[in-house]
């Protein structure tokens, strides 16, 4: 525990040091406009919210683990903004205007962290704090080096690619990432072992998933012109709304009853799949893709999920694939019919989700080397008698 | 159970499609000042923080009956946001000037929301999820009709109704449709029954009042002019303060100790009946406004709530007559010494509670029509076993 | 308890009557530049956030106590914000700029209730509501006095002094302030008493630390000049990551497990440390900063805490010294390398250090006459049975 803690400290340091020389591109504050630069603040604040409060607090769900999750939660948001920031200008080079005093830069680095926490929902609570801390340094430049494919025009040509709020860039990536990590961090008798929840820790889930839901609009709207924010966060809330009756409605379709678990995240795959098309679609078509979201999600815990787990031997604890990986691919096809080239849409988003299974398997493999515990993790192991 | 949400998802799906030819609208876009829309924006996403988080928690004091308390507000949160969007052009006509993708439009949905919200406070947990979800289909054209008669100009004329920040059109307003509600759906043996509540529920309903109490600046400044939003912040802030110290030491006058119950609900009760003057008086007298609110809050809950349940029958659960009810008739009332023609003032105020109550009247014997329990329902009923 | 109830009732209503002449600087109002307001206006909102979400909820994690902490948040909020606004103009006069409906007079205020907070995590547990409430009005014109002494330009130079975002003014200011208290209200035979924490209580305190964590930026930005707003939020943001990194490490390191309690406090320390030189340092040394503060702060909780209780008899129950007080110390400091006269620099940090400590006895002895009690409160003394 104390080698791994020295390991991560000289990380820290070093991200720190290194980050010094960059202070040249410190010359471009000034060339900024300020009044954008505000309103882009709110919003990074507001994602901030969704990162420590809301994914943090909404795996706060398994009963025995919520110290775990919040603290992985603090740990990977604080070691996966420095790292993004410090990569992200080697990688663009001249391509990007943005510098580290760049409110941007903070708003793409937020993006990254958000994919990592929803990299680490699926093997949550099957590894220790080191794991989570190292899946986040090897996340990390993956995630930059995928958003660059993506969007920089050296791979895919500039403007083609439709993804305003990171329906396949962070969501998408970030769970197909999940789903090639788990098998490698699951073992066999591990799978019939129920994560046991509770009503105070489903409660605090609530609060999580409340959060998310809040500041959605504000994930979606933080890249976009200003011209543009009205007609995103009208879309946003109203996806998200329409994801949030048709979770209801397929709960109690499917369970015969209201499943906390499913309002608490099938409420969210609206902003999920509204991600890519946000700033293009009208708001009537809004609340049906997420009435299409929320039920797409319902189907996924409720029947996709156990014969996935069956079939690839992973367990998803927080089931991303349901709320970020099936949304997000959605999100990314309905772009097709928005896009100028639908070749290039569908490459992107493929493209995306081959790459982020693969890396996801060699990471988990990678982390699978520093220990597979037999049974799911518990507060007590690292923290003590609580 | 699976007939009502068959039901709710044509409904949901039949709004989606109707907001497709709203798209007519979708030009007045460009029209809007982006700046004010920007500042606009960051007060919508306080005031859904306020909806969700906020009216979500603060319900949730009821110990085995938090599940239902937070998706009962989803719910109602996600069909009357939609809903409210899709009336209000046909209501307003040409008088609007705010279109589908106007900010404005969503913080009138999601003022409509917290109306709703407020109104069922009162039947909290005599009623099943259906029925929230019907109360929320019937109550929001009714309170469209409300706004539309209070301030388009075509029944009372422009101009000389004061309620800035809803004291009448927002916190009466519901609290009356409540009061008129919960006779139709309380029977008289449920009558002795207390609600249980719990010290982690308390503190979830804290955390509640907190959101409620931090984001009221935004609700009372969302539809201000610019150059009036730090006077109103400040009134409201005052206002609170106010209300709170004077809950605190009413509590002690009359129960002799402190109620965790006052100190969450009675605090806030300076934000709602601030709301009708908080652009017109100064922060000296926003301090007093808000220590007499605190004081007929406290009041409300300990003298008047036990004579008025035995006098109508009906159980306000949340006691939404004295946090909303009392406090903004009173803010209503304020306003006379403000007003250019209390005449208006005084029929918009009663307009408002009348109509209010018996609409309430009617829409609870619709609702009460799906069923009657005769014990408090339990988070069991409706999620299983948890 | 009733007549102190009466007392504090007399208090708010003569404030609230006093503010009522301030009217006459009322037409300030339009000489403001509104945009500005309203960037403001925000950060304003994420203060008061930090007040009552993120202190008040911090403070929760005594498991008997968190009525008691919550109520106690709303109460001195509510009494020393209007109080703040009172006292200011009288001893600014012509010097300030600010009117009591500016956004700026808000936020300053806010910063009064936040060292207030601080000054009451000392002595938190050991005493009752009304002590809470006589803190706060004893504290509010000292702190006010201080902030006048550093920045006003009649005792240290204008422009001489550099502590942005309040490393001394606000943090170390209240931490010493509660560090002069507690040796007058604390007994001796309370000393081995170890305050008692349960897992839900801790979750809420992660609450509160997420809420500060995450609107913190607002909190150091909140007064610089618009186009230092970026910088000043990355920087908060990476001394935050630092923080949050190291405590996870020297918790490790010096514990051999994780303590929540840290993660809770600790990660928090970058913010308190960065305040001073937030608009001053590049991003590689804000994160520097943050590692040794983590650092500092978990040496504190671990290593001094227990040996200084022991010298001065004092029960620091939340640790503020720890937290507030060596990296509020520490921040100021390092702006000793940054200053044009590091002499004044040094002066206003061992000024605001002494005099803090000294108000903080006769304060805290005079609060000791109301009563000392021999062990900590409970809920329970003041809420009855719940």
């Amino acid at each position: 525990m104390k080698t791994w803690a020295a390991v991560f400290l000289i990380i820290s340091i070093v991200i720190g040091i290194a980050m010094i020389p960059q202070l040249n591109k410190y010359g471009k504050e000034n060339s900024m406009i300020t009044t954008e630069n505000e309103f882009m603040y709110d919003k990074s604040i507001h994602i901030l919210t969704m990162l420590l409060l809301g994914f943090g607090f909404l795996m706060t769900f398994v009963k025995k683990y919520g110290y775990t999750s919040i603290t992985a939660t603090y740990l990977v948001v604080a070691l996966s903004i420095p790292l993004y920031m410090l990569i992200r200008p080697y990688l663009w080079g001249s391509v990007s205007e943005i510098s580290i005093t760049n409110i941007s830069m903070l708003i793409y680095a937020e993006f990254a962290a958000a994919s990592l926490l929803i990299a680490i929902g699926g093997p949550l609570g099957r590894i220790d704090t080191s794991q989570y801390l190292l899946i986040g340094a090897l996340f990390t430049p993956l995630y930059a080096i995928n958003e660059w494919v993506l969007f920089s025009g050296n791979v895919i040509p500039s403007g083609t690619f439709l993804d305003t709020a990171g329906s396949v860039m962070i969501h998408a990536f970030g769970a197909y990432f999940s789903f090639g990590m788990i098998p490698m961090l699951t073992l066999k008798r591990e799978r019939p072992i129920v994560v046991g929840t509770s009503e105070t820790s489903n409660k605090f889930a609530m609060l999580g998933s409340a959060a998310l839901w809040i500041f959605w609009p504000s994930f979606c709207s933080a890249m976009v012109a200003i011209n543009k924010v009205p007609i995103v966060a009208i879309n946003t809330v109203l996806a998200l709304c329409g994801a949030t009756l048709s979770t209801y409605v397929f709960s109690i379709f499917i369970r015969g009853r209201i499943e906390i678990g499913d309002i608490a995240n099938a409420s969210l795959s609206g902003g999920v799949a509204i991600g890519a098309t946000v700033a293009n679609v009208t708001p009537g078509w809004a609340i049906l893709i997420g009435l299409i979201a929320g039920a797409i999600t319902v189907i996924g815990y409720t029947i996709i999920q156990p014969r996935l787990q069956k079939a690839t031997g992973g367990i998803d604890t927080c089931g991303v694939h349901n709320l970020h990986g099936m949304p997000g691919v959605f999100g990314g096809l309905v772009a097709l019919g928005l896009v100028a080239s639908p070749w290039w849409q569908l490459t992107g988003t493929i493209l995306s989700v081959i790459f982020a299974t693969i890396m996801g398997i060699v990471v988990g493999f990678i982390v699978s080397l520093l220990g597979i515990k037999e049974t799911p993790y518990d507060d007590k192991e690292e923290f003590g008698d609580i």
